[in-house]
């Protein structure tokens, strides 16, 4: 694959296009290899490359396919993609269908699902992914307006959770009226919600997280069943959105 | 100030030679005017200028003192600063004197006091000035390898958390082995200690928290009092360093 390809990787709407995605550095790349998403391509210093062979070669022979693999120098590889130092490299990759609305609500009858209400800083994205991954939940929603999944920072924070997640971007409303229908519980982060410390918490269903300055939007507070909120004991006005996802998951985990 | 003065001041050494800093963007420099530092300057774009015109009074008003306005073009003002965007103002303003070592001491007698050990990236220390500030954490000690608390990414990423959080950039050395001699609890998150979820956990002292790759040293870790981890129910290897700050600080909170 030529470097100007990879390079329109990094923007949202060649992603779109052509299906594909890409993945920046050791850590990412390893999980890559590892996970069932199909590796089309790998470009990366000769040193990484060299490291990197037997991984390939477990891939290539897991999957039955070939990547192919091309060889840059340091400085070349970090204009083709979004990290400030890149010294390894960076994979393509195909994405994947997100998983029908029908199973995001078939697995929160039975675990957590995070749903992100206009999370749109990738960084703080790729956060949740990894820390929901920690806390065992397999699912994310995300309403139109949060940072895209294949966003080059929220795989590259997600530091190989972005393998274990699957990700739907879908209308909240859809998501959380069907929850409703179902009985499936709705916890809302709220400031006028029941304190995290005490209250007493579902051990599955949505954990519906907004956006700091604006909190969760008043069309999807009605849809809740439970609403939460984590004790303040000094004088912060908030807290960032992957602090308060990370904390609430703990929360709803002593639960188990 | 001339703005050649100001640009300046985003490096290190330019800050530590004329013990001034930098506050970034709107809710900072609010903060920053409500709090005790000396505040010597303000360069902004008219329209920021004219709404923060109150609160600049107020501060001049309370510490009888008056500080210098310069109006700037947005263009200008994001050349001479470190943020993407910034469509408000820099503020200049006077570094304060660290804590000494027995002033951290004491706190550490009635109240947490988080230590952290080589935490180079500022966005993660800023993030655990705002935190810490939520659950009412009023010191921080840092090691020589972690970010500069005046950092211009640390103050913005720290939500005007800064101004209530005093920080001492210190050999850990020496106050863990101070603490260890006053029995002052030293809490190490440590992947072989006890949950987080039942330990039974002391409400002051301190929290020594390493890095995400090596975690804590050895040497720190020898003065523990307490270890404890955070329970992982899947697959990430690892949490971001001020996810886990935040979980052990939630955690320790409940104990209160």
């Amino acid at each position: 694959m030529s470097p100007k390809k990879i390079k329109k990787l990094t923007l949202k709407k060649h992603r779109s296009e052509t299906g594909l995605f890409i993945v920046e550095g050791d850590k990412n790349i390893r999980e890559l290899l590892r996970s069932d998403f199909n590796v089309l391509h790998i470009t990366g210093t000769k040193d990484f490359l060299s490291v990197l062979f037997d991984a390939i070669a477990q891939y290539e022979q897991r999957t039955n396919t070939r990547v192919s693999v091309q060889p840059i120098a340091e400085d070349e590889l970090v204009k083709l993609g979004t990290l400030l130092s890149n010294n390894a490299g960076i994979a393509v990759a195909e994405q994947k269908p997100e998983p029908s609305i029908d199973s995001v609500l078939e697995e929160a009858t039975r675990n957590i699902v995070v749903v992100l209400d206009d999370i749109r800083d990738p960084g703080n994205m790729g956060t949740i992914l990894r820390t929901a991954d920690w806390y065992g939940v397999a699912h994310i929603v995300a309403s139109p307006t949060t940072a895209e999944r294949y966003n080059p920072k929220v795989i590259s924070s997600s530091m190989g959770s972005f393998t274990r997640m699957q990700v739907s971007h879908s209308s909240l409303e859809v998501v959380l009226r069907a929850a409703n229908e179902k009985c499936i519980p709705v916890i809302v982060a709220d400031l006028e919600g029941e304190s995290s410390h005490t209250a007493s918490l579902p051990t599955h269903g949505f954990l519906l997280m907004g956006s700091e300055s604006h909190g969760v939007s008043e069309e999807a507070k009605k849809h809740a069943s439970h609403r939460v909120m984590i004790p303040r004991f000094g004088q912060a006005e908030s807290l960032n959105v992957s602090i308060a996802t990370a904390i609430l998951l703990d929360a709803l985990r002593r639960g188990r």
